[in-house]
């Protein structure tokens, strides 16, 4: 594997000596790389104490191969696949799903598909999206695989009795478990009781794996798998990624480089504002993967040491080129506390030429002969560039092509970049103690047992216009 | 119409009565009224000197008229209606699309849609999601609305001119034209000169009326009209929501208080991130549509009078209850830069009821009985209240249903509050003068006549790992 077929992040625009207001080089290799020293000996700490699960996976060979004989055993007596899954559950698979089935996986036809089924992610309970999926599924082809680590996520277990109920009303008894395949904790939670009990299948989710960091467990393989995703490739990637991002050298470590910059540029220049920006339809999805992991992993209260904290960068999510034409003028003009990480696609596979037309028309003659490609990365460069001159530190991850192998990669730099990043703040990247008020008051006006109904201040009508 | 059937903004949670660190209710009788008044009064000078055209499309029942008539006239003759549009050309149409026209539409068959084409906005020039969506198309049912107001969009015209080349290979010399049909400036641009040239049917936006303003003229309505959606119900919620928000006192105008309430939090209080968060996935799109209108509108350098601003908010687009698992713990813990901005829907139409199941597993039990609208709008109310006692601002826009009333007046509600917020930050909320440099440097790199190559820094091959 040659260097230009992994891949690579380009930081030149995030320095001195290409961008106002940069980094100074020469702290890659000083106090930063002092500072990253320490992020990464905190990092070994927690990996050796067992709490980093999420670097196994890629080598899990075990867990890939029940995935796998799931998903070519039984998974492929289904026309659908519906994940139901929030958040870390749900996010990873529709990444996949996007960036490697490609558009229109669910509207192509049976042998488009190769015959493997179609797959929805259904994230959020919202009756209207749930009740139209429903109606146009064939209970006796449909297979739900609910996925939740702690087995008892509300919005998921809500979905899971609809879908039961309705699997119950068009099969006969006996068959009803064969429509589910829960993703869930090797031992405890209600999911896992359920499974046991009536014999539905479970893959597992590593007790030490969190939600955000489960995409290449069973959370986010089996559905990829089942589609015939090449589920290898993508774990090669990651343990290519993984390899390189394992030094305790600041250089060449890719990893430990996104999170040092992305850092620095937030608490010493004010640069609140994470953009990710790839320039594909296809890593659309991954772009809000990214934004669960980095602000549920930086967003934090409290320091390690127990002290204040209130940090975390803003992770937002956006696409080339359409973003230029939205987003784009707020980069460039608004306030400097912004960071554009661009994802550059080097192959776009079958590309579009676009014909001569028009050729008097100066606005239109000029794009006869590119590709649409062409056009794409032309602009990604015009806006690297511009962003450059204004003084808007920005960086570029380069991937050869939207494939397996630099999905996996992408997964993993991240990943890594993340618990890096989480050490050099000072804070757990792998907790989320912020959300239990909000399900504590939900459980509380839903009446489940042991919440009390809370006093809640809303509706306050002289302030409603 | 009584007030439930009406959008209403609940901002008490914005109230230092009801949150720590919010704005005292008093100021908005007191200085923060006066300095709407004269933000009232900019907005209505520049609406006497014509600049404000957005103002006017909801009574423009002429230029309606002609986009009914296309729409009921040979729009109807399509199986498949592509919109060819990047920016404000696009997002307007998809908002629409996917709050009225619901999940799955292009999935359906013909007898669920009515007879309705479907609608593709394609609002990026990625060739592999614009190639596949070709793949799937019959060049003889397809219609291709192409809207770029300038008429040179560069995305866009690339697009067509592959469209157009698709669609000649396919259909007779003298039937191509019949596959187009354009909405551009009345009077200007290459769009306009080549329907003239060729009697390609064309639609109008009028001079006055920008991309992000666009969606209730010809750019929006079109596509919403040729699929069957109720345009009078969207421009009757449009006026209804006009009238209120026309007033220059603060109270009782939603518009007013939105933006002086946001203007405040972020200028006085640093919430520079301001999240609109509905709970409906039919309003996902939708918050993509206002992170352009309040992006492109207020991230400024210049202020009106020439001076540096560099203002601007950065607007985050998430769903509830999905991102209660992955964005919520940044706002709940992170640093206190944000206001959530919540959108309620009381009434979800076809609900689903969850079935009681598992009764004897606690995390399971509780949901019986309820429905799964329900538990979306207490996942909502919990998480404000979360919020709210955590010292994070936060407001609510209740809307009775998503239906095209709502939807005009969510639409109106923000295009107001956006002027206003303009007038508030003294920068024009109408121009976009950052994205001139990236386009130049692409005309460059691309080769159009009268643009030299840039001389691009970029591949500095000491910054690549």
């Amino acid at each position: 594997m040659t260097d230009h077929d992994r891949a690579r992040l380009d930081y030149a625009n995030l320095l001195a000596s290409h961008v106002d207001g940069g980094l100074e080089a020469a702290r890659l290799e000083g106090d930063l790389a002092v500072r990253f020293r320490a992020a990464w000996e905190e990092v070994q700490r927690r990996r050796a104490s067992g709490d980093m699960g999420f670097l196994e996976l890629p080598e899990a060979t075990e867990a890939v191969a029940a995935v796998k004989d799931v998903a070519d055993g039984f998974g492929q007596w289904f026309e659908d696949v519906v994940v139901l899954g929030i958040g870390g559950s749900g996010l990873g698979a529709i990444a996949v799903r996007d960036a490697l089935l490609g558009p229109f996986w669910n509207e192509r036809d049976d042998e488009a598909r190769d015959h493997f089924p179609r797959l929805h992610v259904v994230d959020n309970p919202d009756p209207s999206t749930f009740g139209r999926l429903l109606d146009r599924l064939d209970p006796g082809r449909t297979l739900f695989n609910v996925v939740s680590k702690s087995g008892s996520t509300a919005e998921t277990m809500a979905q899971y009795l609809v879908a039961r109920a309705w699997v119950e009303e068009a099969v006969e008894a006996d068959r009803v478990r064969g429509h589910f395949l829960f993703t869930t904790d090797p031992r405890a939670g209600a999911l896992r009781s359920i499974a046991e009990a009536e014999g539905i299948p479970a893959l597992s989710v590593p007790p030490n794996v969190g939600g955000r960091f489960s995409v290449l467990s069973a959370v986010g393989l089996l559905p990829a798998a089942v589609c015939g995703v090449d589920v290898d490739g993508l774990l090669a990637g990651a343990r290519d990624m993984m390899s390189r991002c394992r030094e305790p050298d600041l250089a060449g470590n890719p990893g430990a480089l996104l999170a040092t910059l992305l850092h620095a540029a937030d608490t010493e220049a004010g640069r609140h504002v994470h953009v990710l920006m790839p320039y594909a339809d296809r890593l659309r999805s991954f772009a809000f993967w990214f934004q669960q992991l980095w602000a549920e992993s930086l967003g934090k209260a409290r320091a390690l040491d127990g002290g204040p904290a209130h940090t975390g960068p803003t992770p937002l999510a956006s696409v080339g080129a359409s973003d230029q034409h939205s987003l784009l003028q707020l980069f460039i003009e608004g306030p400097k506390d912004k960071v554009v990480l661009f994802v550059s696609v080097t192959d776009r596979g079958d590309d579009l030429t676009i014909p001569a037309g028009h050729p008097d028309m100066p606005s239109l003659a000029y794009l006869g002969g590119h590709t649409l490609g062409e056009l794409l990365d032309t602009e990604r460069r015009a806006t690297a560039e511009a962003l450059r001159r204004e003084g808007r530190p920005n960086a570029t991850i380069l991937i050869p092509r939207v494939e397996a192998h630099a999905l996996g990669e992408l997964f993993m730099l991240f990943e890594m970049a993340t618990v890096y990043a989480g050490a050099l703040y000072g804070v757990d990247p792998l907790d989320q103690p912020g959300v239990e008020l909000g399900k504590r008051l939900t459980y509380g006006l839903m009446g489940r047992e042991g919440h009390e109904a809370p006093d809640i201040d809303d509706g306050d009508p002289r302030f409603i216009a």
